[in-house]
């Protein structure tokens, strides 16, 4: 492992461990809601993970010049939404997965019912935190709502959930591969690096955050490419989730197109092109380095 | 029929008619997304209901001098939210109903995945279509996005919804059912008063706003008393439908504590205590019309 993957390693770790703090302390007291419904949503969003999308909104934030005081509630807004997303992929009517980050999935933990709503209650409170962000201005707040609310919602990440299930069905051209994880997986990545870059003050239509944006969108599709292989080679204890699944259900996959030294070229290109977005950008190291630890990972 | 129920059945109408337009208009190319998805949000979404929510937002709105341009953004939002809240609620995992307004619920229509995801979309879109109102100061936009996700979330409906789900499988005292109505349906209620405040600039915390808020909290849990009632004297096709749904599902409802003209009587008392809320206020008798109105609906 080199130096700069360790430093790297240290560096995700530190801002995992903000992010838990800060995940922690966004829930009510129990006396105003039911304590269940707080079980279940902590029960996912709390004690785990990487948390590679708010490491994405505070390293933006960093990079173009910006306080990680400013960008950590937008980082969190983002990560209740992913977990949002994770739990309602999981239900029986979706993806049916019983397994989770090594523990029983949501559903399993508290039955259908109570892991739908605790899923609906995390995608509202995310809109709550980033609406509730003190260190940045009004209009910047306002356009983080937005911008959450587009990358997840019916012309992003839902809709390439529409897609995806679509996939399972009927088998999708490669175009249309491309679209859906660039909207699945890639749209809450863009969305990452927006939020970043409107916490250090660049709105979405400057050319920092355009870049960005690029960047992130390209590490998305890389990190779906890894997924589709890692489901056909990896290990489901190292990865904490049930293995083969997408062969079993007979989905419209990257390993449709590609066999998998194919696929690994593929993602090495997209991070290529990820890591060449952000090449005029001094202080980007940490980016690139992330890339390519993305593209080399295991789990 | 008074000349001042057949004045507001008018307006009403006519509400909903623009509210209608409104909503329609909510929607993307749909190039920018998937066509599918964007039918499952408009069939339930579109054609139909009174739209009381908007009708209180708007009116709340007026009654305090603002612009009715300024309000309806937020009476749109309100009403996604809502709407979303229903496609959730019919599914099999919840209440399992078929039908919705007389025709096919949203899961029977496009299959649970899609309708699930159906619910996500126009929750999301709630907060986008908040964050967008051009007519009011970003202050105000912000504190509307801030109190749809506190009205709608783990402390206001959701903790309801779970409540009731609770309710399904354990008796629950009065005070109990009191407090999950309060959350379940008084929180959109209170929520339209305060979006129409906030439209007409009136923070949260004004005397205006904690009227109003008050008000609709009121009429939020008579509506729900009237609901039960209608459960079991209702007429399967005016309603549109499905009727004894809460007996077969051995539900405590208020019908468990009141007999049919006690739980009117209850709902009358409430009523009271609605209008009595507004009684200082120069020009809000069309609200008062509005409590009496939904008292005695028969749907």
């Amino acid at each position: 492992m080199t130096e700069h993957i360790r430093t790297l390693e240290q560096a995700i770790a530190d801002n995992s461990d903000r992010m838990e703090t800060v995940l922690a302390a966004c829930f009510p007291p129990e006396e105003d809601s039911v304590p269940l419904l707080l079980e279940a949503e902590q029960y996912s969003l709390l004690g785990g993970g990487k948390r590679i999308r708010p490491f994405l909104v505070n390293e933006f934030c960093r990079l173009y010049g910006g306080d990680i005081q400013a960008s950590v509630p937008f980082a969190a807004a983002l990560e209740m939404i992913h977990c949002y997303s994770l739990i309602h992929d999981d239900l029986p009517c979706m993806d049916d997965d019983d397994m989770r980050r090594g523990k029983p999935s949501n559903h399993k933990q508290y039955g259908y019912a109570n892991a739908l709503l605790a899923g609906d209650a995390l995608l509202t409170k995310a809109f709550e935190t980033a609406a509730t962000n003190t260190k940045v201005s009004c209009e910047l707040s306002l356009e983080a709502v937005r911008v959450l609310a587009h990358c997840a919602g019916e012309e992003g990440m839902i809709a390439g959930q529409v897609m995806d299930l679509m996939g399972e069905t009927e088998p999708l051209e490669l175009e249309e591969l491309l679209v859906l994880h660039s909207k699945k997986t890639g749209a809450l990545m863009e969305c990452a690096a927006l939020l970043g870059c409107l916490a250090a003050g660049y709105q979405p239509d400057t050319k920092e955050a355009q870049a960005a944006a690029l960047y992130a969108r390209k590490i998305g599709v890389a990190f779906q490419v890894i997924d589709d292989v890692l489901d056909v080679v990896g290990d489901q204890d190292v990865l904490g989730k049930n293995v083969g699944t997408d062969e079993e259900h007979a989905k419209t996959t990257f390993l449709t197109y590609f066999d998998v030294d194919g696929a690994r070229a593929y993602a090495e290109n997209l991070t290529a092109e990820a890591v060449s977005a952000l090449s005029d950008v001094a202080g980007s190291e940490r980016l690139t380095d992330l890339a390519v630890y993305l593209l080399n990972r295991t789990h």
